[in-house]
């Protein structure tokens, strides 16, 4: 693993989505180890969904699974070792849904959390209470303590309209993304507002992170929050991002679809425009794309977007940690 | 198995706590089996407790599984192949309660009926929901739609009175009902109003039992939601009893503990006089004990109530079904 050229910044905030965001996390603490950085993560809470009457939160989990060891890692969600008991009894109810399985180790988190928000405690409040067990390393905040929540229009002819929202998660979980997302609604976003620090930690940073989280439904909504565009457009940190697209897809996930949906085109470079130069209203200073789009760099320099290629394929930790490396890196090039 | 010396009546309710009342109607339905008797069970509710978010109803759950063939038969409570991975992860995030145990298969009928209770269905549709899925072949109602819930005042120096009111389940789980139980508080029975169906399932029957449940926090709580006391008192069918005391001793669970709580003798005869004679304000027409107890028949006449020693250990199916046929045909003689 290359170290990056210059120390690594005191704090770092990273803005992230579940799976791919916790993975490069992985390698941004294994890369700032023993040192004295601070990571905030700043997490997308509008995939959340309320399950039998539970409050379950999956980038919020994730990332936490991730960073305090608890995840399965063949699946990327969810706990190592994991049974699935009550789903089945579930199902033998009758009760609905049956498509999202929570299992029985990952339904006490849901049962801590839910319990604590009835008690009246905000979500930023019970994060810190969960974390307290699993000792992620970094200081976890979801984007917003108010209920957010994705929906995905899709096709529908029983419908009058011919459409239908459905949640996100059904869109993902139930439909696997396989049917064209027409439009994607962050129902209750402009009413809602950034959790506690949310803010502090991106204006206070020394350096803010996008990492290769799907940049519709998990950046692009954490953007979406009230101040927090306004945040990372004035931090006087850099703000460098990794693209989940690489030649042309997305590495993991259903980032395709959603930026079709949204009219972007499905690439490196596209990404970065839509996301934009912060010289030119945008979030980005820099950009790393995968060295199989060396070709995009040129294009999303033009957009005034400081852009190198490197491997962006988070194989093992050692190449995450690499691609920490690179934003690192990056990230000092451009602040200069 | 002998058969009743007459047909069994075509509507039959009893006043249920948890597994003994579960094994004996299993022996009632046995013997009733193929004929058209509908059994009916007012099941005590003031057991249930709010843990980790979730309403546990206990004896309504040992009722519902036992007869609809998912209980744990070795434990006589909980399902059959449990697993207890959420609890052991509950306890991990270090919340409290770790004493009860909620299974992962269980947690499921805790999760639909939560999620339906907060959606504002009364615990009797709940209860009515739940048991389409296990069929237990009776009606089974709660006493009450209402939050009763028994405490039980036990010593404890550190506090200024010198004792506490804890929740039933902690006094019988958590402390085994090891200490001694100073009073026991139905909290909320006043202002409980009895379940829809229960009075009109108890004046309508054809014959009323007590089963071999706590006389306490059993029966006596179920007798204690307004309005059923009188429905059992004024019913015109014939009310027996089957002692949960056998040779000065429980049988099961912590009656001895709390009858002496409320001054009652531990005996067959004394829990016969506790409950009194209908003919002199009380409950019972007749009352079965066991044969160790034959010298309690005579004291048991003496209070006004009919009075037979059979064996009334529920050692298996067949003992079972031949302590409901001894209740049938006492129920026969006292009707008389």
């Amino acid at each position: 693993m290359p170290a990056p050229s210059t120390t690594p910044p005191a704090r770092i905030t990273v803005l992230s989505g579940g799976v791919g965001g916790a993975r490069f996390l992985q390698g941004l603490l294994h890369l700032v180890a023993g040192g004295d950085t601070e990571v905030t993560v700043v997490a997308n809470t509008a995939d959340d969904i309320w399950l039998h009457g539970l409050k379950v939160c999956p980038d919020l989990d994730t990332v936490m699974y991730t960073l305090g060891g608890g995840i399965d890692t063949e699946r990327g969600w969810g706990r190592t070792d994991e049974t699935w008991r009550a789903k089945e009894e579930l199902e033998a109810y009758g009760v609905e849904p049956t498509w999202f399985g929570l299992g029985d180790r990952d339904l006490a988190t849901h049962l801590v959390r839910t319990q604590m928000l009835e008690a009246g405690f905000p979500l930023s409040a019970v994060t810190e209470a969960l974390c307290a067990r699993w000792q992620p390393g970094v200081r976890l905040l979801p984007m917003s303590d108010d209920r957010v929540e994705t929906h995905v229009v899709v096709d529908d002819p029983d419908e009058p309209s011919g459409r239908r929202a459905i949640h996100f998660q059904e869109y993902w979980v139930r439909l696997h993304a396989e049917v064209p997302a027409r439009a994607v609604v962050p129902v209750g976003i402009d009413q809602s507002s950034a959790g506690p620090g949310v803010v502090a930690a991106i204006t206070g940073a020394d350096l803010v992170v996008l990492p290769p989280s799907n940049p519709v439904v998990s950046v692009g909504t954490i953007l979406g929050v009230p101040g927090v565009r306004d945040a990372v457009r004035s931090t006087t940190a850099p703000v460098v991002g990794l693209s989940p697209v690489v030649a042309g897809s997305h590495v993991r996930g259903m980032a395709a679809q959603l930026l079709t949906a949204v009219g972007v085109e499905v690439s490196a470079a596209a990404v970065a425009e839509h996301y934009g130069a912060r010289s030119a209203g945008g979030v980005l200073d820099g950009w790393l794309v995968d060295t199989a789009d060396a070709d995009d760099v040129a294009r999303v320099e033009a957009a005034g977007i400081g852009c190198r290629a490197v491997p962006l394929m988070m194989t093992d930790l050692d190449a995450t940690a690499a691609m920490a490396t690179a934003a690192l890196d990056l990230a000092a090039a451009v602040r200069r």
